[in-house]
């Protein structure tokens, strides 16, 4: 008997491929044999999270004997009230990325298109191909997503989801609120705007349109795992109409969320001080990043986002080589995946330490 | 337009009810308007986590900036040590619930026949339901999982997937190691065993079947939510054939797990020690939960688990007022779903404070 045919995987599954959407930094470190010593390529947050929530989690782990509340009530309250909108139009859940994958079983069945762009983040990708979707991208404009071509698109591929970052991630560019609120208002029938909003703490005010949960055309993306520091905490939220979260409700893991998150969460939403020293570090590092660019004869993509895009002025394979020179000098960044955006890497907003290490090591790098 | 047909649901998801698997204690805290005093309904482990894994948890709560590794690989190679097989037959994920639905993702189509046993784990019914899968049962025989009415129905039905719990929730029953290796041996082509082990390490010596890693007709689910106390964490994993286990990788949240159960499953895993005395704690309040019930003229269901099956002596309506008695009383317990097996009241095998409420509260709930 075959060993492949012993395993009844449905068709979807055996047709799926076993790429993942991201290798991670201690795979790398492990395929390496040694550490990286700045870790900027993750868009994690190297500030790191509130020391009180720090302090709620360290607490938490003596009680995680419980499970967590499954209805995350406390944080929901809390959101709602930092929000000021309903707990019934948000859902929380283990990261965004959970969550896209939820919202891609939620509306995505065999076959049915789903519009991004094309080097947009991949694991909603990898989400919707996962429930058999058909992927339709258009392509980035001046390193912006953009909505025009996603909304002419729409009209004519009536997409289940349309995909939309703002910030975007990987390029850090922004559209002001006024042009995504009128995206949304042009969001056609039967489809959904999914607003990827994972990096807007750290945008200017006037990124994010106002929330409104009466509307059915769109579904916005938060998380605790940026601005607020804890990417490794798995936790974040989606905010929308009472009915569309209510749906998550059939298919979420009710209990899949970490105790300990929660209550780091709620602990890290009450210290909006810690927030607005991190999104005013992370804004100095950026300038930081700017200046070593400039040092090198390079330019940055303006950035709103704890990341930033450094044109390394050629092509995706010059890029690449920066990359890697960089790697041998034990920095882990990343780079897009697509031209003519992979021109440039992508750096996070590190430490200055961390900078020191860029600083000391791009040009060596560039001296390919 | 009407409101209900806005959000195009795929044609599964719509057909699905909103109905949870289990409604969480602190929901009904809220409902109730005041705390139990007593958290003995969820099969929680009151003894708790090692205070190795304690400390290691909460150093890891000041480096959750950073994502945990999606490969788990730490944790992988030492559960790999410690069962003495390879670490590609190994997938950690989110708790059992989390693989369990992976699991019904990577077998079940809409229609496919799946099985099981009518009363065992709701989630495990609540993820093939929600993969559109067709569920079948049989009944219990004497509180036990009946394998051999399974392996029957299953040569009959062709599911999927069989679902075996090993020692069994809610009823806290085993079958020697012998019966279910020669229930594996007896699975159909075509078919695959989830053999859920969640409360083994409570379980005598001789209760789990020696781990094959080679057979392509069983998986086995692990948890350090039970035996090691963490619960709250969210993390467990699955052992099998590597080409199963890999497949997981198609479908899987792959920075799913949270970096600071990452830490703590890994300090729970080496205090091997810790466990032997929860073990022991745990048989403890067993042996005290038998002797309460004895001093009220009932019998409890010989348990291999961390809660016992408390037979209230008449039929589910009764059970269910004894329930509610103790609820009264502050004390959170919840009850088998279907008869006979609803006769009893299920007990967490609690602190001696908690079983001293306990003693204390059944007289007056007996009383009706």
């Amino acid at each position: 008997m075959a060993n492949s045919q012993r395993f009844k995987f449905t068709d979807l599954v055996a047709g799926l491929p076993s790429a993942v959407p991201f290798v991670g930094p201690e795979t790398l470190e492990r395929q390496r044999g040694k550490p990286f010593v700045a870790r900027l390529g993750a868009n994690e947050n190297v500030f790191g999270p509130s020391p009180r929530a720090i302090r709620a989690m360290e607490r938490a782990a003596h009680n995680v004997w419980k499970y967590g509340d499954p209805e995350n009530h406390d944080l929901k309250e809390a959101l709602a009230a930092h929000h000021a909108i309903p707990a019934e139009s948000i859902v929380v859940g283990e990261g965004i990325d959970a969550l896209l994958g939820h919202l891609a079983r939620l509306f995505v069945a065999v076959g049915n298109p789903v519009l991004t762009s094309l080097g947009a983040y991949p694991t909603f990708n990898y989400h919707v191909t996962g429930f058999g979707g058909d992927l339709h991208t258009v392509l980035y404009k001046d390193d912006h997503e953009d909505i025009d071509a996603l909304l002419s698109q729409a009209i004519i591929l009536k997409p289940k989801l349309i995909y939309f970052a703002n910030p975007d991630n990987p390029m850090g560019t922004i559209h002001p609120a006024a042009f995504v609120q009128k995206a949304i208002d042009a969001v056609p029938d039967g489809c959904l705007l999914v607003l990827d909003e994972a990096y807007v703490e750290f945008a200017p005010a006037g990124t994010a349109p106002v929330l409104d949960v009466t509307d059915r055309r769109v579904i916005r993306m938060r998380t605790f795992s940026k601005a607020y520091g804890m990417a490794g905490a798995r936790i974040g939220y989606a905010i929308g109409h009472p009915e569309l979260i209510g749906a998550f409700n059939r298919i979420r893991n009710h209990f899949g969320v970490n105790r300990i998150a929660q209550a780091g969460a709620l602990a890290a939403l009450a210290d909006q001080d810690f927030l607005r020293d991190t999104v005013s570090n992370v804004a100095k590092a950026r300038v930081r990043i700017n200046t070593i660019a400039q040092a090198n004869g390079l330019r940055c993509v303006p950035s709103a986002t704890n990341f930033v895009a450094l044109d390394c002025g050629k092509d995706g394979d010059y890029a690449m080589a920066v990359s890697e020179q960089l790697a041998r000098q034990n920095l882990f960044v990343r780079m897009p995946f697509v031209a003519p955006q992979n021109r440039c890497i992508r750096l996070s907003a590190g430490l200055p330490e961390d900078l020191d290490l860029v600083a000391a090591a791009l040009p060596r790098a560039l001296e390919l």
